[in-house]
């Protein structure tokens, strides 16, 4: 491994097979040494989940100049614990999660695997970003994110992140993008979430779907509204989810 | 159902099966009118993970006057959505986690299936608290969190939280508490996070394990202080991850 280069540790949530992957270590390549733990399979939603009832256990895929691809059992959040503890001989440089194929800003920055990735690098104080594009389309083209992406990391490695803080960059999907623009967090929530499924002997099932609401749709300064007027959104993200400002109100009631 | 009285959703991630739940139904039923919708199986660190690939499904557990109680075949927070999709006939009054075996202070935050269950209430604007407690001994007794547990719930019942905040409360060991110390999350790390297992054809498996690494434990306002002194610590959280102090700094970079 070169050590000369920064070290970049990679993961995602859409599994080491995927196309926004594939597009992310081949723009990055030029920046860094990179380290790809990735899932074995799709871990959409997982969120910040660890597996934590049974071992993992993680494969080579790849190996060439400058990148190495593993494949890992785990969550995309194991994938950064074990990385960290177990194949890197050195602390990483950046830990980067995506391209993420789908919209993390707004409220799913709670749901991402993707976001998870990024929120344990934070977690183990490294500079981290999460890349995503607003599409689930498998074959989308990446092509205008990548001197976006370039940038981005590049500005990261250069200035770093204040202590327990990472970013959460979305890409529109018009074909060209009006440039950056530095979001807080959409309000909002997702509605109508469940599709019935009535299966052949009367039982019901329910899967997993639904509409984001924002509730503050003209909010010039939120992240969906950026991606919606074809914008690049970055959200810095605290992974100190202290309500600091309750504090004080708090302590009145249990006097 | 009752409509008179106060109407509170319940779930876990231990489990509907787990003595912590079974206590939280004991110690709330005097409140209200109690709906638990609690995973089949147990789901620890499943921080907010949803089921986006496989339908999930939902059975009667019992029925009694005051308390409805269901398995859920998915994560804590599916069993959040789907109770207000499809289980509940209104909005409920309060969300409530736990009482989770295991501390979920710190950083715990992040990967606690019952802070998943909390944090989905937020995002559904209902006043939502989670309860743990510091050991993940399966028969603890629980009766010195009872009378706080009442108090608190009673006391958020009356005052409502502020939008996209909720409560992260934990006990501490000791057979008595000292009282109650409004806290901040700690900042830390866990470190060792691996047990290395090599299996007799030679193959190695990872297990997840660690000890949590306090960076300030002097730091008499956090959660971790607080337990480790016998305070019960409730740490108000924001579902509103946007690190607001950055957001200049980053228009400088990108201008």
């Amino acid at each position: 491994m070169n050590t000369n280069r920064p070290l970049i540790l990679i993961s995602n949530d859409d599994g080491f097979f995927s196309k926004g992957l594939s597009e992310l270590i081949k723009f990055l390549r030029p920046i860094g040494e990179l380290v790809v733990v990735s899932p074995d399979s799709a871990r959409s939603g997982y969120s910040s989940a660890m597996t934590t009832n049974i071992p993992i256990h993680y494969q080579l895929v790849n190996r060439e100049v400058g990148v190495t691809i593993y494949k890992c059992s785990g969550t995309p959040t194991d994938c950064i614990k074990l990385a960290m503890h177990t194949i890197l001989d050195r602390k990483p440089d950046l830990v980067i999660g995506g391209i993420n194929h789908g919209d993390n800003s707004a409220v799913n920055v709670h749901y991402s695997g993707t976001m998870g990735v990024v929120i344990e690098g934070a977690l183990k104080g490294i500079p981290s970003i999460g890349y995503s594009i607003t599409t689930h389309d498998l074959n989308v083209e990446f092509g205008a994110c990548g001197p976006y992406i370039q940038q981005i990391t590049r500005m990261v490695l250069e200035k770093g992140l204040p202590a327990l803080t990472c970013l959460n960059v979305n890409f529109p999907t018009t074909p060209s993008f009006k440039g950056i623009r530095i979001c807080e967090q959409s309000k909002g929530q997702w509605v109508n979430e469940w599709e019935t499924i009535t299966r052949k002997g009367g039982s019901t099932h329910y899967w997993l779907t639904g509409n984001f609401e924002d509730s503050e749709p003209n909010n010039e300064r939120s992240d969906h509204w950026a991606l919606a007027n074809g914008y690049v959104a970055i959200t810095p993200v605290t992974v100190d989810v202290t309500a600091y400002s309750l504090i004080d109100e708090l302590k009145t009631w249990f006097k």
